[in-house]
């Protein structure tokens, strides 16, 4: 049997997956999308201490080290969990313990009537838009940075904040001459539509849509004490979390600690 | 006037430079001993996720790092603080924010009448002892791990631990022919004046002797609420605050999270 079961593959889940396996447990990690969580759609990462470069190149550092460090992973979809068993694919998977480290999903733009493409990831689909005009709407750090990566394609970038910009002041000073930002501006669909394709930074929502409301609080974050949440033996970890910051390191900082707390439950048994 | 002044050159005082100087800042980092705080002194990293190798190898990627996104790392030691002022080298310097993260010391060995000599630092001090027999005193995952080390250089090396081991399985089973463990072993200076030296790893002391009492739990660790500590515009982060985990990757995420802090209550001023 597996001792410990992880759902998800961001930072949070491999750091938990690495502490898990150099302490001798059999663990096994299950993904549905990216390995790397979120971290391969970042064009650039600074302040994961220790790393400067692409998101897909620490998600692959991520990923090697776990499966050096004798951690499985497994492509497949998470649809149910309950205590010591997870339904991953529509087939039953024992685990003496499970961690749910599922992080969070892009929050989706919410006007109707937009007829241009509408992407939430630019390293992803910025390439798409050489020599073309995309609007980014978002305001936070998420928005600038996507931005300055999609000014190297993209012939204009016009930045649409519905407030101020609230964003590292290096960030915003290192945007190109083809940006442009709009702070207390007025989105919808009349003028998304005069460009020629959309990003969306607005947020993030947590990964929870599987899991019973009983362990969500009222954000749909899972609730813990002490990474445990309200089913015995299932764990949470890192932006899926309620109450947690929302920073690769932080995230990986918050796998190891919940690792550290489920080496020693299973250690008690 | 510098923004924010940090004590201490660990992965938590580092981790909390990039992050402020990315705010844009103006950081100033004092350190008295190594870049990197402890990192230097291990051989080999595997836990902290994205990077695996020696630990002066990490601490080099974190200095780097602090410097390219703007920071200035002085060596000097911190002999006073205040709110809005700290003493570096016997000159007085003012900074709006000050951030404690001088980290932890090697517990000493606290055994009279030891002729041979006696290490805190595998690293440092092991190919001294080639074709050798050392001690190791200890029985945690530092010791373990040192004893890897060590055991390279050395023809033999005893592991001596007062009870059990307490150590990664893993790391145990890595380790090599010539290195024993001998559980709840006496150690007294008769048995340790038989080998040709003594490496010692029985945990860490918090560096905080230079601060005054108020700050501090019985133990010596900084007390903190939301890392504010009982001086107003004085902060504390990692190793050496109350109630941490002492991993790097949790080390790294405190001093980010400090950060986060004090660039909130900066921006509020």
């Amino acid at each position: 049997m597996i001792d410990l079961a992880i759902v998800g593959a961001g930072p949070a889940a491999l750091s938990a997956a690495i502490y898990a396996a150099r302490a001798g447990l059999k663990v096994q990690v299950f993904e549905k999308g990216n390995i790397g969580g979120t971290l391969p759609e970042i064009a650039r990462i600074e302040n994961y201490p220790g790393f400067i470069g692409g998101g897909s190149e620490l998600a692959e550092k991520f990923k090697a080290q776990t499966i050096e460090l004798g951690a499985e992973i497994s492509y497949g979809e998470c649809t149910k969990v309950e205590s010591g068993s997870l339904i991953i694919d529509d087939e039953k998977v024992e685990a003496r313990a499970i961690l749910i480290a599922t992080g969070s999903a892009p929050k989706k733009l919410d006007i109707e009537g937009v007829t241009v493409p509408v992407s939430y990831c630019a390293i992803c689909d910025g390439a798409l838009y050489k020599g073309k005009r995309v609007a980014v709407v978002g305001g936070g750090n998420s928005a600038i940075q996507e931005s300055a990566y999609l000014a190297e394609f993209a012939s204009e970038v016009v930045i649409l904040s519905r407030s101020s910009v609230k964003a590292n002041q290096s960030s915003v000073e290192k945007l190109g001459s083809n940006v442009t930002v709009k702070e207390n501006a007025e989105i919808n669909a009349e003028v998304l539509n005069q460009f020629d394709g959309v990003f969306v930074f607005i947020g993030k929502v947590p990964a929870t849509d599987f899991l019973p409301a009983e362990l969500l609080d009222e954000k749909g974050f899972i609730k813990t004490e002490n990474y445990q949440t309200a089913l015995p033996g299932v764990f949470a970890a890192g932006d899926v979390r309620a109450d947690t910051i929302k920073q690769v390191v932080t995230a990986a900082a918050d796998g190891a600690a919940a690792a550290l707390r489920i080496i020693d439950v299973l250690g008690q048994k």
